[in-house]
């Protein structure tokens, strides 16, 4: 059962966010802390018959997109969040369903960006992001991520 | 006028990999240095009315694959490449329809990567590649690529 935020963005996913659909992309389980976006392998092929690097980026993009605009939606309100810079490590092959797993860092740094957002109305987040197939990591991205309050 | 290699990629796109129909990528250009690979803005905005950052990187790591892909079947013959580390840096927001160039470096790596390539059948490449709307640069994206000849 999600929330109503998280419901409420799956819908804005396939409503104002075409390629979203085509990715089959959905936000899966959201606790506060972490979330979960599951993709299906069939609409992801590429010629070799695994995960399109393109799919998986844009999924851990998303993602960690996503956890932060529950997270201020939650604590402060309406927010722009845009990612501003990425890096990706794809370990080992995806051929089946993949997700991405997020969680806000629990390092002190967490607490400068609520003080910064509140005080400024903007903040920039960095978020660790993994992708699975099953109980096996295969991808690792990190995303940066500006926030402007609205 | 597109090479048959060029030609043989973009369809290759649009039947094996479900994901770059949507997107709507195509190679538009190609010189045996250089490629050009473009996107229309519409199946890839998000919800702000700009490009989803999944859909630049995508462009982008797609881009830096067809380059090396034809290059080194020009050159040897058939190869499988993969992206297996990339770095992004969303500059501008982009709102219009956008493309990629990427180039072959030309420092002294590259005689590295081709000799390496003939003799063990396998290499690796650094590429980057710039994505623009009209004359001006919005992204720049950094690729690492396994090429294995088959």
């Amino acid at each position: 059962m999600l929330c109503d935020g998280a419901e409420r963005l799956n819908r804005c996913f396939v409503e104002q966010i075409p390629l979203t659909g085509h990715l089959g992309l959905a936000i899966t389980a959201y606790d506060g802390h972490c979330l979960r976006m599951d993709a299906p392998l069939a609409p992801n092929l590429n010629d070799k018959g695994t995960a399109f690097a393109g799919s998986i980026a844009s999924l851990a993009t998303f993602a960690g997109w996503a956890l932060i605009t529950l997270l201020v939606e939650e604590r402060l309100g309406l927010a722009e969040v845009a990612v501003y810079r990425s890096e990706i490590s794809y370990r080992r092959p995806i051929d089946g369903d993949f997700y991405a797993l997020c969680r806000m860092p629990e390092e002190t740094g967490l607490a400068t960006f609520w003080q910064t957002l509140k005080q400024t109305g903007k903040g920039r987040l960095e978020l660790a992001v993994i992708v699975s197939q099953g109980d096996e990591e295969r991808v690792r991205f990190k995303g940066a991520y500006a926030v402007c309050l609205v």
